[in-house]
């Protein structure tokens, strides 16, 4: 089973990226640890990123041909974009939102997510761990399109 | 490791309530799973259903003495109780917030949570398993005050 | 054919609560006359006063085993309260709201209605004739979930 | 004692009109059934439908001169109306507002009644039987200016 | 000069219509005084009430030929009717907005005036005298489209 | 095929109202050009003015006796007409939403249609050719209920 | 009778202040105009000008030892002022509230008046007439408190 | 004279809640506390605490048998409690509204107090301080239904 | 221990002011009685009256070098000034807000304060007694920047 | 003549896209059938379409050395950019603004569009014939910059 | 060339007034740094301080005589004063706007600008150099009205 | 010192782009002049401009590896972005927002940044020179992250 993750816009800054929010774990080590947790799920994890919300629109576009299903953090676009909500609902497997930081304690733009309600759920501020658990509710076959 | 799951209002009747949102799931059957899936993962866990806004904060109030963290579905009392944020906020050990249903496809009053800021983190939309994955999440040790 | 007929918080104080909005007629002569205008249709009503929202969620759960339909003033709770709205989901026998003042005539926030859209209807302003007319309607036939 | 119901815009297409959300009773057989039932409460009533909203205004405005009370189904002017407001703020006999539908499970514009708080009360939801609950109302004498 | 007062629905109730509020002068002698007032300034003015939205409009649209001013009274209208607002957009001649009483006093649905805006200006409050102030504001000359 | 098309308040004064937003084609000679282009289409088409909200409802209601497809400029009432949509959504043929000015550039209050998403579809900013273009549109045979 | 004119901030600037709006009438003409104007209403008129909040506030509390009503154009802080507003409510004399523009064709944070519904009534948009008219509207006993 | 002092929810846990905000003061000395000052002020004074909304509006309902007052500081139920409004307009004693922190530094659903309009006055940011002024306040005959 | 007591606009008016709102007492007592009760608690207090914004700012720009505590009445100011509220946010002695009548029984723009945040805290509703509870206040020691 | 269509984000997925909503029209066959029903115009039509923002500002900036008008959908990003509206301004040719389903049916978000008022008109709701109509609307001439 | 720069309440206290904020520059030293600067941009600068928005009205009302423009940093009044507004409305030279502090990091009410749009721009966040970049860009001659 | 100057969406049309807003100097012209100004400064100024919200974002993250400072007009993305914002945040050198046009006289929409609060200051309306004070407020060393 594939299963691709999807980085949104300065996920590839963590590390140095503001640390007291976002931990000193780099980019380069949280995909580390995802796929690693993924092969402990019998889960072959792909993870990419992208700054850029036409690549995302353009990777869920193409990710049913390759994949299983989708695990997103898409960062800023989370509270902004009605394009990556349409490619979401344009595909026929299923997607997972989570989010490093709890998005709940934050400035209040980012407390609504324009993707929320076409993903199968939402897991947010569990730090690498909230990617860890989307595997696993994968895993669980609790995600359904 | 002793975990408590807090169960809000109305959960009694899941497998009967609302079975197309909810599915057929019993109250009864649901907490046994969490109990089994806690023992995998060496937590001892706890599930207590209560209608009560009061009867859930004394829960709160008291659960530091025996548990090392709480696994609350507020139900209903999640988009309304100032009280029971109040109550979490008041006590030393971590909360995880828990939803069967996916929240953000619901009515618009469903959307806001009076608690989500003030728990570690969020996990929403996987029927049953959003509890195992906060099982899994306090397992992980990501979930600190 | 059995109907409860459940009363919110303070409505156990008519007679003496603000008069000039209420009436004289007291907590106990408005359930008798309920119950014998319920006689006149042929129906048995069971009259209970809760001032805590749990206890109208109890009732609520139970009533399917006992009733065939619940005449509700929800009175404050009308319109705070989503864990009463849930419990009138949760079950199969019809609901039909009332209250004893025009609740469009008093303070903005009284203006809505939590459970409305989840009752059959409303009847609203009409006194102790209310719940009469609530009665009528389930006795009509016209209430139906 | 002689009632007045008036129906607003619309309502003579019954049982054509949207028939999922208003059932096939005809018109012209509601006020039959209508006329029927305030017969059994020995009321005279009569029944007028109009789409003008001036034709509204123009016969409240006259009905105190033949009629004891009116019963209104507004329909759409039920949510715009200010001068149907006025114009039962203008007479002296008391106003009940009555709905087939219950408007709270309806688009959220209809969920406000330009003329709730200057009626006497609000009866939402019954079909038919709204309006005979109405003519019961006054009936009762619980319907007064 | 000729000018026409418009009077909107309801106001041909004065002195029964909630007196309290309007008075006890009727309708008659209200247009007598504003013909006498006119008589004084050497104006011809003629008085015409219409309950019905479209009976306004169409009289907006006629004036041009007759009469070289309009004074309205749009009542309840003013705060709904974009019709009545188009149709002053699309006259030649001048619109001065009256009403009897401080409409800024009133229900908060009441401070909006649709037409305040294409009208030359606006007097509310001083009952009778403000149709006379406008037939003044014409004369002085003050009222220019 | 049989066409209506139905224009509100105040288009009948095309050609002198505010010029500069309708530029000069009279009423007249737009009904002229709008059938002449039906023609061609192999389209009946009739033009009807009405300034009155109840003689459009009345229109409404009756035209799915003699024409398959009504367009409608609602002009003011496009706005604040309940009464209008709900018309529409009694009768059984197509209705397409049009206007000669684009609505989104003028007055923020007219950029809210009531009968937008009751109508197959909306075309705005075209002047006269808005007219055409809706019947291009039935004529295409998109334009069904 | 003795009568005050109270002229708000930069009112003192009429003639060279934004004469498109205010046009080229200087504010002594002003003055020695409304004086005379009064005189032919055997008025006797101060008129006084304030940029200051509080000498505006001073002038009214002092006002009814000298004066029998009120004529203020608060300009700027008729949008703001809560402070005048009150100082209106402390006292016994009338008020008559007076703009030289339409309010209600500006900036929409000038379509509010804090004092509007503390005075008597409001004239709006016949430039200096909007003064003599208050006179006019003093003198026709309609301005009590 | 007696006084009962009613707690809502959490208040229990005070000196080990949120110490920064509420200090270390637990709540038995803060009981104490406050009767002692109550004794110093011939009041004899009575404290009770609460998590649960329905007690206290049992507390509130009885406690006219008893008390001549009540200081009340609702805590979290302030700001989203109806019911507790409507307890408090039902009966015939006064009541001051007392708050630890100054609740206009907090969240800001902590600044609307559902109560405040129906309780003689507000006393808010002054710590234990805030129950002896509500006491002395209550002492200088100031509180009044 | 000196404290001054500041006074907003129209507070001067006091006892023929609005009479059913703030009673009969005149200013001049008022101040009397609050330095009296001062004196009691070992307090010179000086009390000032300020119908200008400005003066209340200077006034409290120099309070620091003569006075060790402030109460504040900002009446009107309360609720539109940000520069008193700079002015208290500047210095380094502690202010209480005090109000006469109970702020939330009233306009709904009298129940935001601009200053309420940045001062220690609010009492409100006791007349002339607020004053003397703020003296307490300060007296007890509670009162710290 | 030659005009571009420009596609945005997820329309290259029409027919597997969420073919309830959109149909099973497939992206290539709607621009074959648009180019052909252009040729029976006489208009030269290239169709272009893009996931990416810039992509498409890019497009718009270009357009016209090469086209004498655009028709645009700008799918999602309709709703959410500024910077497409800002290239529509920056140049010289007419844009016309087309959408397969009617915005006015779907979610609130979609019913705003940043670009409808620097677009010439709008057209919504007619499917593959909603770019038909915008080119025949082109082809009238009534679509000028 | 001559300039004057206006200061707003509570400047005066510069050096002293929140330090974390504002830093340590006393208000004399401020003035003296920024006629230097001016000096060096051969600027004769005045400096003058205003914690009265009268006093500010009154200062720009007569500054075009002495001035060629304006530089302005009214603190608090920016975010509440039309008058202010409207006195740079009323005169002849530009005005630029400037803050100590970026007022976007602050409370929400400081982000609103009631002089911005009145401006001819706005310079925010860069301490006393904000008042020497308005210098600079009256020197560059960008700055006219 | 090196400095880098980021244009956002559609800057690149400057002298054809809306001139009456933008002034005719051409987008090379531009630079050639923002250039030459810094290089009075003592700065090393290098110009880039991008359409594309990911280019932007890809700039700043590479920013700090060969520049000091950045000078930013996001045009646009200003108000729409907040992963440019997210950029900004994540980076260690410091920047300053600038825009051409004096952003608070147009649209509403464009009066709020999602990037002022954390950028160091704003300086906006001065066409060219925006950039130029940017540059000299950078060189003053008032611009630090």
């Amino acid at each position: 089973m594939n299963i691709i993750v999807i980085h949104g816009p300065n996920l590839n800054l963590l590390g140095t990226r503001e640390p007291d929010l976002y931990g000193s774990l780099t980019y380069d080590q949280l995909n580390e640890d995802i796929k690693q947790y993924g092969h402990q799920l019998n889960l072959t994890v792909m993870c990419h990123h992208y700054n850029s919300e036409s690549d995302i629109i353009n990777e869920i576009q193409q990710s049913p041909s390759s994949y299983s299903g989708i695990v997103i953090n898409a960062a800023a676009y989370t509270h902004t974009s009605v394009a990556i909500r349409d490619a979401i609902l344009s595909i026929s497997i299923p997607v997972v939102e989570v989010h490093l930081s709890n998005i709940y304690k934050r400035e209040s733009f980012r407390h609504h997510s324009m993707i929320a309600d076409v993903c199968v759920g939402q897991i947010s501020g569990f730090g690498k761990y909230s990617y860890f658990l989307a595997l696993q509710a994968i895993k669980f076959g609790s995600v359904k399109k």
